[in-house]
C-alpha cells in the first residue's frame, strides 16, 4: 500500500449497508476524563509485580476508609422494600426529593428555595448536559474555567455551544481572572461556569471574590452556573459559601449531587437548582428548555429519588466530619510528599475537593516529552495512574487525586518520587 | 392589544439577559406520551366524587396485583449491602450485567451472544435515544411504525433524523405493509424500527412475517431496530420470536429492559444488544458511535446493574406466569367490554403487551370533534384517562391500557361505556 499502512478496505458486507459514523459524537466522546484515564491505565504492566495505584479519578468509594454511611444504605433499602417507588419517575423528579434538596440547600442561603426550584438529574454529569443543551442556540458562547472539568467541554462541543476559556490563576490561589472574563464575553455569551470548591485545583473561593464574580456576571448580562458538587468536601481555612448567596445580584443555576459528599457516585443522583430569588430564569424561557430536556432524557431510578429525604436527614454530621478529616489527612500526605519531588511543584496547598494541580518542570527531566508522555511512562514503569493536565486544558501540569486509601496514597507517591528521580537530568 | 391577547411584554429584567429558548428541544419535548397524558389528566375534575382511573400509561407497578417479585428486590438489597457497587459504572455497563443479559437472550437464539454485544442503558428509552443519536447524520432517514411509540419520533426529531412512517395494517392483525416499506426507503435510509410485541396494538408478529421483514430490510440495505421491551408479556396464540433469530439475514440492534417483564419501570435498566452474528455492525462505525454516546450520557446506577444477574436468575417462571395470566384476564375484560360500546371498535383481540388500539366512530357521536377532544371530555366527565391515537400518529383512534388492577379496569370501562352512551347521536 502507498503509505505503508495495512488498513483493510471495507468489505462488501459493509459497503452494502447505509449507515456510518457520527463525527460530532466522536469529537465529544473522545475527550472525557474516563476515556483518558482508561488510555493511561492501559499502559500499566498487568503482569508486573506491583498493584495498580489509581490516583487519576475522583471515586474513593472502593476504599474501606471511605465506606459510605449505612444510614444512606438503609434509606434506599426502605424505599425499595416499600414497593411504592417502582413506577416511572415524574419528568422533573419526585416531589419529596425536590423538597428535601430545597430545604437542605436553603439552610445556607438568605432566602427559601421551593421544591419547584429543584430539578432531579442522573448525577451532576447529567446536570452539566442539561445546562449545555438548554443554553445552546446558534451563535451562543459560554465561559468555562481553565483548568476545569472536561464534561463541560464535552457537552458544549456536542451541542455546538462555543467555548471560551478564562484562567484560574495559580499564583492567586486559583482565583478567576475577572478582567479576562470581561474581555472574553460579548452579547452572545449566555453563561459562565464556576466550579467551587474546585476540581481540579483543590481550592475554595473567598466570599469577597465570589461577590466580584457575581457583580461581573450581572454587569455582562450572563447567568452563573455554580458547580458545587464538592460543597461537603472542604477541610482548609477558607469556608465554603454557596454561590446562591449572591442570587439577588445575578441569576444562578446551582449544580450538585450525592456523589462526592456521600461517596456514592454509582447512585447517579444529582440536581439543578434555580438559586434565583428574583425569578429571572422563570421569566426567560430557559426553564422551559430545562423541562423539555428532562422530558426526553434518562431519569435516575425512582426508588433512589424516593430515598433522598432520608439520606439527607439521617446522614449524621459525624459522617461528614470523618470524611473531611480523612481528606485533610490525605491532602496533607500528598502536599508533603510533593515537596520532596523537585520536578513537581504545587502552587497552593489543597483545602477542598479530592484533587490537587501540580506543575511539571519538564526542563528537569530527561526523555519526557510532555504531561501525557509522563503519565504513560509512569503508568508503565510504576503502575501509578495520574490525570495529565492537557485533559483539563493545562498542558504540562498533572492532577493528583488524594482521595484514596492513605496506605495506597503513600505507596503511589513514593513510586512517583522514585520515577521522577530516575528520570531527572544528571 | 391588536388581537385581543394580553401577552405580557418581556420585562426589563428579562431583556438584560442573553439567554433564550431552545426551539428544537421544545419541538422534541412537546410530543412525549408522558406529556400528553399529563395534559389529559389535568382535565380530571379533582374535586369530583370519582377516583381517577388511569388507562393511559403502561405502568402497572402501582397496582397490588402487579407487585414485583421479591427475589428481584432481594438482589438489589444484596448488591447495595455489599458496598462493592457504589463506584462510577463503566461506560458500556458492568461486565456481569452484560454477561447475564447475553446469556438470557441467547437462550432463544440459534447462536451465542457475547457480553461485548451488550450495552447497558438507563431503560429502553435511553436505548431509543442511543439508536437515534448513533444513526443520525446529514440527510439520513429512518422508517418508523404507525402507530408506534412516540419516544422514537421525539429522539429522531431532536437529532434531525428524517422520519418516514410505514403502516401497521389493522385488517391484517397489525402486520407491516412491506410494499410501502420498499417504496419509502432509499439510499439514505439507515434503519427500520420493529416493535414486537406491539405497543400500542397488543399484537405479535408471526415467524413467517418476521422473516419477510428481515429479507426486505436486507434487500434494502438497512438494519433493523427490534424493540422487544414486551417480550415477556405475550399471552395469546402467536408465540413471541426474537428478531435476532434472523440475524444472519440482516444486522439487528435488539432493545429491551427490565421495565415491563419485571414490572419495575422505575429502576431504569435497559439494554441495546447486537444480535448480529455476521458482525456487520462491528465492521461499520456504528459501534463506535454507540460507545461514544454511552461515554457522554447518563448511566443507570451501578448497584442496580450489579444486581442484574441475580434478578434474571432468581425471578422464577412462576412469577412471569402469574403476570401473563393477569394480563390475559385483563385483556379479556377489556375486549369484551369494548364490544358493548357501539362507537368504539377493536380490529383484533390483544395477545400481548399492555395495550389495545381501538377505532373511534366519530360519526356516531354528538359534539366530539376528534380523539383528543374525546379524551379531554372523558377525563373531565368520568375521571378516566386514555391515550388519544393522534399522540401515536393515528388520529381518531384510542389506546387503552388494560394492565391495571382488574377492579379499576372494570370501573374505568363501565364509565367509558356510559360516557359513550351519553354522547351518542340520537
Ligand atoms: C466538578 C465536577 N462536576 C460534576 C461532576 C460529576 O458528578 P456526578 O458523579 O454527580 O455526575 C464531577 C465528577 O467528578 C466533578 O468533578
Ligand atoms: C415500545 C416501547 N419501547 C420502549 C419503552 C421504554 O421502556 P423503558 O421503561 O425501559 O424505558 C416503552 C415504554 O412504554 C415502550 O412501550
Amino acid at each position: 500500500m502507498e503509505n505503508g499502512t495495512t488498513k483493510k478496505p471495507p468489505t462488501e458486507a459493509v459497503n452494502r449497508w447505509h449507515f456510518g459514523p457520527n463525527d460530532l459524537l466522536a469529537a465529544a466522546g473522545g475527550r472525557t476524563i474516563r476515556g483518558i484515564i482508561h488510555r493511561i491505565t492501559s499502559s500499566v504492566d498487568e503482569r508486573g509485580p506491583r498493584p495498580l495505584v489509581p490516583l487519576g479519578l475522583g471515586d474513593p468509594s472502593v476504599f474501606p476508609s471511605f465506606r459510605i454511611s449505612t444510614s444512606a444504605e438503609d434509606a434506599i433499602v426502605e424505599s425499595l422494600r416499600s414497593a411504592q417507588h417502582n413506577h416511572y419517575p415524574p419528568t422533573v423528579g419526585l416531589l419529596s426529593a425536590r423538597r428535601a434538596i430545597a430545604e437542605h440547600l436553603s439552610e445556607n442561603l438568605p432566602y427559601e428555595l421551593s421544591p419547584d426550584d429543584v430539578f432531579i438529574t442522573a448525577g451532576c454529569n447529567q446536570a452539566i448536559e442539561l445546562v449545555a443543551v438548554s443554553l445552546a442556540r446558534p451563535g451562543a458562547n459560554i465561559l468555562l474555567p481553565r483548568p476545569g472539568y472536561p464534561m463541560y467541554e464535552t457537552h458544549c462541543v456536542y451541542n455546538n455551544l462555543e467555548i471560551r476559556h478564562f484562567d484560574l490563576v495559580p499564583e492567586r490561589g486559583w482565583q478567576i481572572d475577572l478582567d479576562q472574563v470581561e474581555q472574553l464575553s460579548d452579547e452572545n455569551t449566555v453563561a459562565m461556569v464556576v466550579i467551587n470548591p474546585s476540581n481540579p485545583c483543590g481550592s475554595v473561593l473567598s466570599f469577597e471574590h465570589m461577590q466580584k464574580i457575581a457583580e461581573t456576571a450581572s454587569k455582562l448580562g450572563i447567568m452563573l452556573i455554580a458547580d458545587e458538587v464538592y460543597s461537603h468536601s472542604t477541610f482548609g481555612g477558607t469556608p465554603f459559601v454557596p454561590m446562591g448567596v449572591f442570587g439577588l445580584i445575578v441569576p444562578i443555576l446551582t449544580l450538585g449531587s450525592l456523589s462526592k459528599g456521600w461517596i456514592v457516585p454509582g447512585w447517579r443522583l444529582g440536581w439543578v437548582v434555580m438559586t434565583d430569588p428574583k425569578a429571572i430564569l422563570k421569566e426567560t424561557k430557559v426553564i422551559d428548555s430545562i423541562t423539555n430536556f428532562l422530558e426526553i432524557s434518562a431519569d435516575p431510578a425512582t426508588f433512589i429519588q424516593a430515598a433522598v429525604p432520608q439520606i439527607i436527614e439521617r446522614t449524621k454530621n459525624g459522617y461528614f466530619e470523618r470524611i473531611v478529616n480523612l481528606l485533610r489527612a490525605t491532602a496533607e500526605i500528598c502536599y508533603d510528599k510533593i515537596k520532596e519531588i523537585s520536578c513537581i511543584t504545587c502552587p497552593s496547598k489543597p483545602e477542598a475537593s479530592m484533587f490537587v494541580m501540580v506543575k511539571l518542570e519538564l526542563s528537569l527531566l530527561d526523555g519526557i516529552h510532555d504531561d501525557v508522555d509522563f503519565c504513560l511512562k509512569l503508568a508503565k514503569e510504576e503502575s501509578v495512574v495520574l490525570c495529565p493536565g492537557s485533559a483539563l486544558e493545562m498542558k504540562n501540569w498533572l492532577r493528583i487525586t488524594f482521595a484514596v486509601e492513605p496506605s495506597s496514597l503513600e505507596l503511589g507517591l513514593e513510586r512517583l518520587k522514585s520515577f521522577c528521580q530516575r528520570h531527572e537530568k544528571k
